[in-house]
């Protein structure tokens, strides 16, 4: 393909002209095309059927260590379970709290526990005057929702291939004490696919921060998330790695089953070091009684161990990857040499992410939607909703069904094409 | 059998020699009985053995609006879970917010928001210097531990018959701008099992609070939990009321599934103004994506309906029932005419109030502990665990089977007896 920086205003104004022909024909299909969120597909949840073979009336309700799990108790989750997302985290099991079916639900409460009680004893932020959070760029937006919501000032720190770029990252937390936290998606980012290096998490474990109510917030959403089997990447496990460091306690660990079993039905965990499981386990206890016992034990159930999830993730692979695939080929046949737009390749995770020439992403994005086909809003992955650059588009290609991706990518490109055309034009 | 008051010294002296004895008698036995939490008794639990078929691995997970259930969305619930928990309360399901498996962590996050965000546009309670909360007593300690934990006051309101004194509660609400709430369980109250009359709550929906963020945080925890068929008591539905009295943002309702399915994984619910659930999603679309919908389905199509779910309660009542009327015979027989003794006969909830001599409570509890019968802890039932009187005492006879539960009252009157002689005898 040719690249079209290299084109003459003629050849742009032509090729204008043929795409918005392809465009209006395009909205004349009537389509109706969903790609805003990283949903698993309809496919994905069948495969789940003997789950609610599980716990059947004949069932045995009582945990291994005789808890009967239809009634109170157990507030930080049956020993089994809290075993089988310790070893999804590569942790001690007494370092995992279960929490309910929600790991958003539980960094929301992290953040907002510590503005109403502090950090294990320190000033509760609503107390201060200014609390800020490191947000890596592009990033999860649900995150820079939460900090928005409280109010706190969020700094926007680039992805790099090896993870956010650590010398800013040791510049703020290091010298700054209003400076709380980082979010953190370090195993096939969403959306960039990157997993953080064995030296980004090393760097991360010596940070020195200059608040002591600093903690790191590792959502580890993709941890067994693989698109490739032989392209695994792994990733350094942040606890033990702190705790060599000399900062036990410097990270909050989160995950979930919601890409595993089901979304909104799953198990979410936090996993911390023994001194932050005991001040949260304190706070919590007048929180709740305990969270749903039986879907814990359907869980382990249903998977037995770690071993068990691990295999149930290659078949979820093996029906998201040709998803992955088809948006990669698209991309390469239509974008290749052509100068306008840039993708990651990710072996894991819910995502790609694109970039289109500055200044474009908001209109591309809003001509998708006017052909039918809704994306994740541009600016969706920076704080604010304000992508600098307006360049960053998250493409969430679980969802449809293939033959409904590939028209979604169809309009997408083409989207891409002419607004990038037009921008040229301008320029 | 005769008054403890109108004995002589001497007399007292040969009752507590004896009693002393059969003290000795009771702690050689080894109990280990425990009374201390109203929890529903395994067979109880055994009695919904068929939920686990209402989701097997046949069924169709879509909701009636066509929701798939395994997947992310529907913040507020399912419409057809909003309808079963609405007729549960008497209320529209466009006032009913779904949450997950706990009304206490509804309760908690309620208050939480209100710290961080305040209440539909008012100052966060955490820049206030002081927030109280009116607290009718006794009642139910977690709603106290709640307070405590975010360090508002509490003000004792006395429980009457008919509710709480109405008089101390508008003087309070009406003339105190710091008078943020009031913390009620108005059927059944825990422990008093009273069933508040219509007037309190005509009264309650008249209010005139000083503060615009004052709410009534109504926990009708024990809403269709009745015992007697028969004796069934009837509440004025609040929301309403408060409608008619031109306060129809005045009242959050709480409700949940935890005593009819299964406590920790049954369905929560909050009911208010549509203003108020406006302003609640606004909040808590930034804290979770949704909560467990296939749980909602789960209840939903095993009660089918509130006709359903009524018919239920009918079969609780039935395993419960004997248990509160032992305990009432228990006391009849044994402390009747004593004058060291009062109580509670509930015709619905969890727990009947016991009243010792002013006190006795704590020793009474102690000296039970000690022989092997835990109880509530005496004080609990007030706010900061200090009951001023140190006479109250919850029991909880729900949760041991009912030969247990006679042992347990056996050395409960034993203690009540021991401690009333030598309280008597010091006097």
């Amino acid at each position: 393909m040719k690249s079209y920086k290299s084109m003459s205003k003629e050849e742009l104004s032509a090729l204008k002209a043929e795409l918005e022909k392809a465009y209006e024909d395009a909205k004349g299909k009537g389509l109706k095309l969903n790609m805003a969120r990283g949903l698993p597909s309809a496919e994905q949840l069948d495969m789940e059927a003997d789950f609610f073979n599980t716990l059947n009336p004949m069932s045995e309700f009582h945990s291994e260590a005789g808890v009967d799990c239809r009634n109170y108790g157990e507030l930080i989750g049956i020993a089994e379970a809290r075993k089988l997302m310790g070893d999804m985290m590569g942790v001690n099991p007494d370092n995992v709290i279960i929490f309910g079916n929600s790991s958003l639900n539980i960094m929301y409460d992290t953040v907002a526990r510590s503005m109403i009680h502090g950090v294990c004893g320190s000033t509760p932020w609503c107390k201060l005057d200014k609390v800020k959070f490191l947000c890596p760029v592009p990033g999860y937006d649900r995150h820079f929702a939460i900090t928005e919501q409280f109010g706190i000032e969020m700094i926007n720190i680039p992805m790099t291939e090896d993870g956010p770029d650590m010398d800013m990252v040791e510049q703020y937390v290091n010298n700054d004490p209003a400076v709380k936290g980082i979010w953190c998606v370090p195993k096939y980012a969403n959306p960039s696919g990157v997993t953080y290096s064995d030296e980004t998490v090393k760097r991360f474990a010596a940070l020195k921060p200059a608040a002591e109510d600093f903690r790191i917030y590792w959502d580890n959403a993709y941890i067994i998330h693989h698109l490739y089997n032989g392209k695994q990447e792994e990733l350094l496990e942040i606890l033990s790695e702190c705790e060599k460091a000399g900062n036990p306690d410097m990270v909050y660990e989160f995950c979930s089953t919601s890409k595993i079993t089901f979304p909104g039905s799953g198990v979410a965990a936090i996993a911390t070091s023994a001194k932050n499981v005991e001040y949260i386990r304190k706070i919590i206890t007048i929180q709740t009684i305990g969270h749903d016992k039986l879907n814990q034990l359907r869980h382990v159930r249903y998977f037995k161990n770690i071993e068990g999830m691990n295999n149930h993730m290659k078949k979820h692979a093996e029906i998201v990857r040709p998803k992955f695939d088809l948006v990669l080929d698209t991309f390469e046949k239509e974008l290749k040499d052509t100068e306008i737009g840039t993708w990651t390749k990710p072996h894991g995770g819910y995502f790609v992410s694109f970039n289109s020439l500055n200044g474009c992403a908001k209109e591309i994005v809003a001509m998708c939607k006017e052909a039918g086909v809704t994306l994740t809003g541009a600016g969706a992955t920076y704080p604010y909703k304000k992508d600098p650059d307006d360049s960053n588009i998250r493409i969430a290609p679980t969802f449809p069904p293939i033959g409904e991706l590939a028209q979604a990518l169809e309009v997408f490109v083409l989207c891409v094409k002419l607004v990038s055309v037009k921008k040229l034009l301008e320029a």
